[in-house]
């Protein structure tokens, strides 16, 4: 017989009744039943139980043994009575009577308990990660992780693509986020770069002739914490093909992606078809541009309603260049308290308050009110039907503006009895991401956002190029290797209006992907520099490798990179991105468990050629 | 019709004759055949001869192109006539008339050409590589690499292991090279550093109850500069399971390497059976722990036939403890001249010479002077038949040792005439290794190696310790988590007797697979340790994690790794190492092509504490 086990503990059903078998694992957990003693002895694939009674040539041994106690047994299986059969598990039917019991490894007192629910601070559960990742969830959300790693892979090799290694001790690849440095030995006082994205170098093997390349790639940007990131390093599905168009790229990653959601989604619903909408279009109809589309809810511009209206704030406000008003609708939200709550929402986020409008039913009071007779007759003539019930709007907003226009917004935004909208004016960059958060908070109250739906959009046409508010300056929205649509002439206009190629798939609130269709022209590329202050110089020290590359002859080329964390964070319903990676840094970026960042000797540091500055 | 291509330039043959196509790719030679334009134009899959006459519309443009010019042709597929077709390419049979052009990317004067075989300085194919990659055996070299990682990862998924990624910034994990350091900014003046293999991570997944764990993790080490390594990072197939023991680490590997050399080995031939060579067996035999088997020489002790004989050197050597004479059999290599030209390799190495003996058809000299007759007088018994012929042995060696002895070396060896054998005496330690390499040179001179073959052996039962000969210190003789074999009791005896449960796999010359069972029990470890001179609070300090995490319940688990680089060398008959890495530095440790490493700004050094030391 093996050294170790026969089975798995996974592995034994009736049909194995009578068999001597050897099992190992974890002790997760031991009863006493009035003397005799109950294991469930647990392994990577499932549970076991095992029992022992006084008889046992081993029941002395057996009492020993404690939670996480690594074991061997020897024992024969036998059937449980029928009113003991646990048909939750697929070894439910057997228990193993134990002969013999080898400790493999003991445990001392146990700073975190693998069996049952209790929750444990982070810091334990980071220190004893080999704990924490023996329970249920974490074993569940690991293995996960590696399925779908896999099936990317596997989808990507069906469509050709090979998967190539880039260098990780490299140059500096400026992405907006700081690099991690690596100090040179051999070079001493010269230091290396690990890449925030595998970027240029995917670029590069576009330049060699490579036609179709993907990475699942490690990056590294140095972070400052956030519950959604880790401070150090995450990966992503990289990938880049040459002579291609934007919707080539999103004919491939589009079934890979949703694929995935389709193989890991435990059959939550998976958008079939992915709207492409422009970057302008997502701002104003979901405030954002990752926008969350099981919110069904759609913000629209209303400014005409309320310019030279009888509500001053909104008339006034519109009198000046670049100001919008825009209306959230929301169905089934029409009634006061909701109204009231959104209200106090956006006094939270730093507005005066948001202005609304609800409809309802006609009340008596409004009737009474409108004929000039009392609430008894008001309710006695609606009872009879000679005064029709009907609709009646209802909030501050709806009196200051008049029931005309009203109506107007109402069938704009096609609303009716027990429905909202709220309105949000000024300059749209100023209030676009409140109002987006606001229709977010809206959706969820009024349970419009389909739990149980991953919706993908692209994201499309990004503005090349943004203007800093304070100082005026023109630099690049998003990353400066992105190809201008219509190239040259496009840069010789106002910056402002070029778009790029260049595109984000947005996946339930999250940007899932992003990428571009590359600017793979030189002059065009020192052009695109130039409009954001960076000269020839300037971009050949940043960039040189990539610039020189394209002097020989470069393809057009495009692709795109998606979180790896993240969709695996979505599919396992995480909100924290350290329940998906094994070993996580805490948001201090130290690995308790390992120990790291620590002290380097004097040896290394003078091999390096570096002085550590005291601090204060 | 798509932007850029309606076919690869692989895919066009005699079925799309008449065909309206597009194809994009790379000029890879222009010809002027009496004003015919022919080009042949490459991509990643391949290559299409297109043409052009002065009558097309775009002829001018055509005239333009260069080498290396990325373009887009449209055209119309023809049949070539039947005496230029091409028979080596899939499209050879026919050409495309070229009607439009468009220039993707135009090329500069190249410094590498792409086309025919010209050799480029190392430094020039890795300041160009985008150019270097174009060419056909790197393209060849980098599928190749790729579709062999991918085969392992789909055969290790059959097997049932998990990929998992372990951390990459992370703390020291000494393996017995330099770490590269990479300083914290959160935590100025203290360091991570980039993981010289996954090893302790791939112990704690298993103390965290995951079964078998595999990854393509690359390492990273400060290495010396050296040819066949790579002097920053690397790759290799790391793997680990639980409740394993040696044999089992054995049959789950084998299949994999084996299929991999079997799939992707041109067809050389791949042993079926891997014997296991124990470590003592292969330094006596072969003189290495890494021996090429292709090789069937096989070294013996020849002490017996030496000890008390007249050769003066070896008897009185022989006298003094832990001395030896051993025999490196030639078969074939029974001729005066090859045999003085070893006894020079033999000075070459150091040596003051390698007697032997060689083994001839009797000559009439011989003859003679054994009968005291003249040589003629021999020449005519020998004739007639009146005297046999048959065997001698020649050399100084044979002389001074006599017939007997020399008949006994010889019948041991199972040599015959014609055969030849050298002979090596001292404390094995001081020869082993020349005799190793005199073994392979036999080999390779004598064509006895099979140079079409992939030869594999396990070697196994090393020695945990080692002793310094200098210092007479004792320290581990691989890595100090391997489990010694007879555990606890083990440890109490002499220490250079403990052997490991550690293991490398051996092919043709090169270690290809090294690992071990672990030692998963602490108290083991500690012993281990302080046997090494390392005291328990050493320990913690060097491999707190790992140790602290063994406390818990720590299941007995083994694996090993297996180096990419080194596999798809082999497989690419290479033995460069930069051959089959896409974007290596070159051997000072410099990325030309991205200028790395290079100055830090001030800030940077300023955000990390740092000050670098000016160099003298």
């Amino acid at each position: 017989m093996h050294a170790y086990r026969s089975h798995t503990c996974a592995d034994l059903n009736i049909s194995n009744k009578g068999d001597s078998v050897r099992l190992s694992g974890w002790v997760h957990r031991v009863r006493d039943h009035g003397g005799i003693l109950f294991i469930d002895l647990r392994d990577h694939y499932g549970m076991t139980q095992v029992l022992c009674d006084p008889d046992s040539p081993v029941f002395k041994e057996m009492e020993k043994v404690r939670s996480e106690w690594c074991i061997r047994i020897d024992g024969e299986v036998k059937a449980r009575a029928a009113d003991l059969i646990n048909t939750k598990i697929p070894t439910g039917e057997i228990e193993v009577f134990v002969r013999d019991i080898e400790v493999l490894g003991s445990a001392g007192e146990l700073p975190l308990m693998v069996f049952g629910d209790q929750e444990y601070p982070e810091e334990t559960r980071l220190r004893y990660r080999y704990l924490d990742l023996r329970r249920e969830k974490m074993q569940q959300n690991m293995v996960l992780r590696s399925d779908v790693v896999s099936s990317i892979r596997k989808r990507m090799w069906e469509k050709e693509f090979k998967e190539f290694q880039t260098p990780i001790i490299t140059a500096s690849s400026p992405e907006g986020a700081r690099d991690f440095l690596v100090p040179s030995r051999q070079h001493p006082g010269k230091f290396y770069a690990l890449p925030q994205a595998p970027q240029q170098f995917k670029q590069l093997l576009m330049v060699s002739g490579f036609d179709k390349y993907f990475q699942i790639a490690p990056c590294f940007r140095d972070e400052d914490p956030r519950a959604d990131r880790s401070p150090t390093d995450f990966y992503q599905l990289d990938l880049e093909m040459s002579f291609v168009t934007q919707q080539d790229v999103f004919d491939t990653i589009q079934p890979v992606i949703g694929g995935i959601f389709e193989e890991f989604g435990g059959g939550r619903k998976v958008d079939e078809t992915w709207e492409q909408i422009s970057y302008k279009d997502a701002a104003l109809w979901y405030g954002t541009d990752k926008p969350d589309l099981r919110n069904p809810i759609k913000m629209q511009v209303v400014s005409e309603h309320f310019a030279g209206s009888g509500f001053a704030i909104f008339a006034k406000l519109l009198e000046q260049e670049g100001t919008e008003v825009r209306a959230i609708p929301a169905p089934t939200g029409g009634g006061r308290k909701f109204c009231d709550r959104m209200n106090v929402f956006a006094q939270k986020e730093g507005l005066p308050g948001m202005g609304y409008i609800f409809w309802r039913e006609k009340t008596a009071d409004a009737v009474a009110q409108e004929l000039g007779i009392t609430v008894k007759e008001a309710q006695a003539k609606l009872k009879s039907g000679e005064v029709e019930g009907g609709m009646e709007a209802a909030g501050p907003l709806a009196k200051n503006i008049g029931p005309e226009r009203t109506e107007a917004i109402r069938q704009q935004l096609g609303l009716g009895i027990g429905d909202a909208a709220f309105f949000l004016g000024g300059k749209p960059k100023a209030f676009e991401a409140v109002a987006g958060r606001a229709r977010t908070v809206i959706g969820d109250e009024l349970g419009l956002t389909d739990q149980n739906r991953f919706a993908f959009a692209w994201i499309v046409d990004f503005p090349i190029y943004e203007k800093d508010e304070e100082t005026g300056k023109i630099d690049f929205e998003h990353n400066p290797f992105s190809m201008p649509q219509g190239g040259m002439d496009a840069l010789q206009g106002d910056p402002l209006k070029v778009l790029g190629y260049q595109y984000d798939l947005a996946c339930n609130g999250y940007e899932l992907v992003s990428g571009a269709i590359r600017n793979h022209k030189p002059e065009i590329m020192f052009k695109a520099f130039e409009i954001a202050g960076y000269g020839k110089e300037e971009v050949e020290k940043r960039f040189g490798g990539m610039v020189n590359a394209f002097q020989y002859g470069a393809p057009p080329h495009g692709g795109c990179a998606a979180g790896i964390d993240r969709i695996v964070m979505l599919l396992a319903d995480e909100q924290n991105i350290r329940e998906v990676i094994l070993f996580p840094m805490n948001q201090r970026a130290e690995d308790l468990m390992m120990n790291a960042p620590s002290d380097p000797s004097s040896d290394q540091l003078m091999e390096l050629g570096l002085r550590v500055i005291p601090q204060e």
